[in-house]
């Protein structure tokens, strides 16, 4: 019978919401195979400080004290080098930036990246983790749009690598070849988070099915192509990003003419097991503990001991299994 | 007070569904300030001879019969030249090729086109119009999506075209500027529709967004440009099929998990106010008669005489008017 197994697999980008909604979903992180969570802070507030971000470490902690919960800031005009200073010696891993408006709980993102760099020389310093969202703002006058957003935004991207090339960066969910092109041409400090379902995923996929539909948009065949060759390539500076995203069903089950549905999937439950079955189908599956484990852990610097490493999470394949759920059809 | 009229609107690519359906569609070609109504055959069966297409015009004029309805046959290989003549001697004035699968009820669609050729000599020699969905069947392994399934289509336009000068061939629905500069490129036998839809929309607005997905998708802002341009500058060849496709609204307003929602928009009920608002948006609303009636008119050979073209709809400017309509919400 086929077996795989992954030394403690980590999840490089997942977004685990707050109240209600976080104790419900927190759970799944450990649930879908994994030990490790880089939590995203796009809640409501944002986690713009070390403090909200500690309290929130500790709600986390409270629902499943298993997983090791890697913390981040959200990028504003807030925060300042004495935080990152701070929120380094507290432990927090990275910051996140968001472009305004470009997906849930981003509408205090920023807008141009110059009147960061007293923070990101901080972070340089200290040695904390940018993680770029990595899309510009769509506008018709420019033909910007969600299909080109990530290429628009990699300009971006080399500016702030030349600009700070000790800093490490963090490119999240890559969608597009041209991502994965400018990753790579970039040096040792930059990397890259890939999700499970842009390696599924096209353009063709989330037209008119808002379960399918997240931001970044998945793209064409060619660029999902791009995103499964670096995987196969085994590219140490590639790795899992779920960026699983949960939303209320009624929110991404039903529009109305005025209210479209809410941007994510969610895939934390089965994440890797979906990963390994995605894997496979594009001929990865021997990748499968670099890219869901190894590389990212070894670019955070969260390597494992030897003992660590004998934790090890066995998928074996059982067939025709079907996921439980608890999806209320509304129709 | 700003008034504009239209000398007997025409609406030259409009689905009227059958049964129920059309009794409750039909009227809104009149009411949204039509007189001319080009149908579409894509029915369940679809409309495949000269006798369905007979009896479906008679069940429409029994509904609204102030309106003046063209009637299309649907491509297949059931299709003869003996029924090109026939269908032609009854008045019957177009034939839509659909390609396979790429929109509602196209399962039935053509594949390659030679095949066609004998019906298509008939066609040419009788003067029948073809009417031609214009999108390519999406294949990852050649990079083939619905964002790029026009462009790749227009070879085939360019062959046809090339093969058979005289017959006249309608590129539906057109959304890309590749498709627009094809066209133009044509011959004086090769024309072009463009809904209203597609002049308001760009990808950014179907994304999520159900209500807004239709086949083909809008495209990008500059395709959208491509389309204003040649209505502001008034080519001939270029005119108005709405496309206009009702759904039902939960299958419009639902998704589930493994069932998306329907591609169609509607419009017709609100479709002459709707053109000349769209039109006012991007300084072209003195080419509203030539786009809504007269190029479209003049390419099918139904020009209005003098007396005619008095039988105007004016329209008026009144601000502020809400759209009147019956949709049940079912969050």
């Amino acid at each position: 019978m086929a077996r795989i197994s992954v030394s403690s697999p980590a999840d490089f980008h997942v977004h685990l919401r707050q109240g209600k909604m976080a104790a419900l979903v927190a759970p799944h992180v450990r649930q879908g195979g994994f030990a490790l969570a880089y939590v995203m802070p796009n809640l409501k507030p944002p986690i713009t400080t070390t403090a909200q971000a500690l309290a929130y470490k500790q709600d986390l902690e409270a629902i499943d004290p298993t997983v090791e919960y890697l913390m981040t800031l959200y990028l504003s005009p807030d925060l300042t080098p004495d935080e990152i200073v701070k929120a380094k010696a507290a432990g927090i891993v990275g910051v996140k930036s968001y472009p305004r408006g470009v997906t849930t709980n981003s509408d205090g993102g920023i807008e141009s990246y110059e009147m960061y760099y007293p923070v990101f020389e901080a972070m340089q310093r200290v040695d904390m983790v940018l993680n770029l969202h990595g899309e510009v703002p769509s506008d018709p006058t420019t033909n910007t749009h969600i299909l080109n957003a990530e290429p628009q935004f990699l300009p971006h991207l080399h500016s702030l690598h030349k600009a700070f090339p000790r800093l490490r960066i963090v490119l999240e969910h890559a969608t597009t070849r041209a991502a994965v092109d400018a990753v790579k041409a970039c040096g040792p400090t930059v990397a890259c988070t890939i999700t499970a379902h842009h390696l599924a995923l096209t353009v063709d996929d989330w037209a008119g099915q808002s379960f399918n539909f997240c931001k970044p948009v998945a793209k064409f065949p060619d660029d999902r192509e791009a995103l499964r060759e670096v995987i196969r390539e085994a590219h140490p500076r590639f790795f899992l990003g779920s960026d699983s995203a949960p939303h209320p069903v009624h929110s991404k089950s039903t529009s109305t003419p005025t209210q479209g549905c809410a941007a994510g999937i969610y895939t934390s439950p089965i994440l890797l097991p979906l990963v390994a079955h995605l894997l496979e189908s594009f001929g990865a599956l021997d990748k499968l503990d670099g890219f869901a484990s190894a590389f990212g852990r070894r670019f955070y610097h969260r390597d494992l001991n030897a003992e660590q490493k004998e934790n090890k999470v066995v998928l074996q394949k059982i067939g025709n299994h079907v996921v439980a759920g608890k999806i209320r059809r509304r129709r």
